[in-house]
């Protein structure tokens, strides 16, 4: 592999919201970047190469499910998750400190880690920030996340504070394990991820915290725990400013269309979540006019796209009524061409957001999207 | 469209096994020919794209669930089943009869027809051979199946020649409702279909109802409904030969890789079977080896296609411990690629045997094809 480890690259910036490229030795990331979840090493329902042709450029691998099954340990001995799953482009992987919150069984948290049991047999594990970073490289990864606690966002202030305070030793843990991975951490790229909830006191801590640590790119993490999009965004007002501008800033597991373009419109750079794929599974379809709900008798016999402004295959394809058909039968074919769907209409809509960046007309950007999609 | 309405060449014997080629107004169909099943509007976990670049020729819609759901008129309406589920080439459809007695609740069997409800809501229907034309009909079949009743091969031979004597005065009742619809009878076919379980005696009189009427192709009925492989072949020892020599025989609902290959030795020109597509989504792969069952944990460090011999998009990709670990972890993607993998198989061997018959080393084939298949 040739180019950089990690380079960031900002071409243009409009009001908060920046359009830039990351570039990486597995290829280069365009951001507002959003990476399609490949849970267990396959973004459901699609064949790696369909994901590409959407437009992605990385995709997110979950530590907690592949420590589980098949382990980091056989896929290292396999060639690494990149040859095992066929998706040669950059891959990017949490570090299973949310999911071993919210899958697992039997949590222990010490200082040390969090001790937990297998949703999937009950075995017992145990995940620490050097585990962690241990993981990560046996996968192969190209941008490791800290291992972090991600409380949730309801607990008393003085409880946020400590997790928070835990996750920044856990952060300088993961650097120095991250670090300690000669060959992998020549290749690949260390994320820091800024906790605190919604106390501002608490992310301003965090991100300093962070940045005296030192980390190719930043997470805002702690959100999208169900303290809603006015929170959200009220924390996002505030928070990427305190990570420094010449990084990118991921906020994770975020979101719906709208989360999105108000997040860039705040100054993040990276996303991901399961939505589109989740979705797709049951039949809702994001749209430039909304979310569609195909098992909805209305489009039985509706012979038009199911987004009449998406160029993506499936819409220049099939029908409404045959993907309602497809749906209301619980055919695999319908959760295949919705999820294809989905992160087209996800990617598109990136896509957009970096133009009228890079155009300096992305406050008429986010004005028309508002309009169509949320109907305002 | 242009062309033939429907012509049969055959362009090589190799004792009984037969190559050639059915012209329609939609394709060629090279025989012997496997159809995929694509019961619901879809060959399940499969684009048509795929489908086709398996080497697919022609694909099988089932009457039955087709007339339930979507409804026969709801798919006429929306312009017919090839555009509704965008696949331009040939399909055959069945009539109905043999699903209508193994899925629906409530049958009454008459002269007049078959009066049963919906497995899926309890909805009272009538399956009548003019019912069958009309319904076949509004899909735009291009193969049409007479509609017929399949009886268990168990029953008592005065009970399998009454079902037998019905189903051919169906067949001339299917002939001239067939023939009723003008514009369709233009470009479609129509076969018939042998009944007579395992008697002799019973599928003479069948085949030559069946010729006195006439019809564009004929298929041997009412076997693989458990019978065995070896009744099953005793049977087509002689039923082909009762047949037509100059139309296709199609032996409906088999099979297995060796069925077939058997089957094509005993003179059988076309076959449909849901076994590579229901495989696939249960984890099993059928290879030049024999078959695989991909769940067991012999695969899951294994680097090696599920195939060594096979040159499909699947076998070239993925590895047996990759698709192991999909199938275990119940992904879509599993089903996805043995079920393409089990078609690009199935359509490879029907390609080996069509070049073997050309070539006329159709014994060395089989004689190849049982000693790596059955380790025999």
């Amino acid at each position: 592999m040739v180019g950089p480890r990690f380079s960031f690259t900002l071409h243009a910036t409009d009001g908060k919201a920046r359009t830039g490229t990351i570039a990486m030795q597995r290829g280069a990331i365009r951001t507002p970047a959003f990476m399609p979840v490949g849970t267990a090493a396959t973004v459901k329902a699609m064949k790696p190469e369909s994901v590409r042709a959407t437009g992605a450029d990385i995709i997110l691998g979950n530590t907690y499910h592949l420590m589980l099954r098949p382990g980091a340990e056989r896929v290292a001995r396999l060639g690494g998750l990149h040859k095992f799953m066929n998706w040669p482009r950059p891959i990017l992987t949490d570090s299973g400190g949310y999911q071993v919150m919210s899958l697992s069984d039997l949590r222990k948290l010490t200082e040390q880690g969090v001790e937990f049991r297998s949703h999937l047999d009950g075995s017992k594990h145990m995940l620490t920030p050097e585990r962690s970073m241990e993981i990560q490289r046996l996968l192969g990864s190209d941008i490791v996340m800290a291992f972090d606690e991600c409380p949730r966002a309801d607990r008393a202030k003085d409880e946020i504070a400590a997790s928070m305070e835990l996750s920044m030793r856990w952060a300088q843990r993961s650097r120095a394990g991250f670090d300690a991975g000669d060959d992998h951490a020549a290749r690949a790229a260390l994320f820091g991820i800024q906790q605190g909830a919604l106390h501002e006191d608490l992310r301003r801590i965090s991100a300093d915290a962070l940045t005296d640590i030192g980390f190719d790119g930043y997470a805002v993490g702690g959100l999208a725990v169900g303290e809603g999009q006015e929170a959200m965004f009220g924390v996002l007002d505030y928070a990427p400013d305190m990570l420094p501008a010449d990084r990118p800033r991921y906020l994770m597991g975020v979101g719906k269309p709208d989360d999105l373009v108000g997040a860039v419109e705040r100054g993040i750079d990276m996303f991901d979540c399961v939505l589109p794929t989740r979705s797709g599974r049951n039949g809702q379809a994001f749209t430039w006019n909304g979310p569609l709900n195909l098992r909805n008798a209305r489009h039985a016999e509706d012979t038009g796209p199911m987004d009449e402004r998406c160029a993506c295959p499936v819409c220049t394809t099939y029908s409404r009524a045959y993907i309602h058909h497809l749906v209301k039968s619980g055919e695999i074919l319908g959760a295949m061409l919705v999820t294809e769907h989905n992160l087209s209409f996800y990617q598109a809509l990136m896509q957009g957001m970096r133009d009228a960046i890079a155009g300096g007309v992305f406050s008429r950007f986010t004005k028309d999207f508002r309009s169509s999609y949320l109907r305002t």
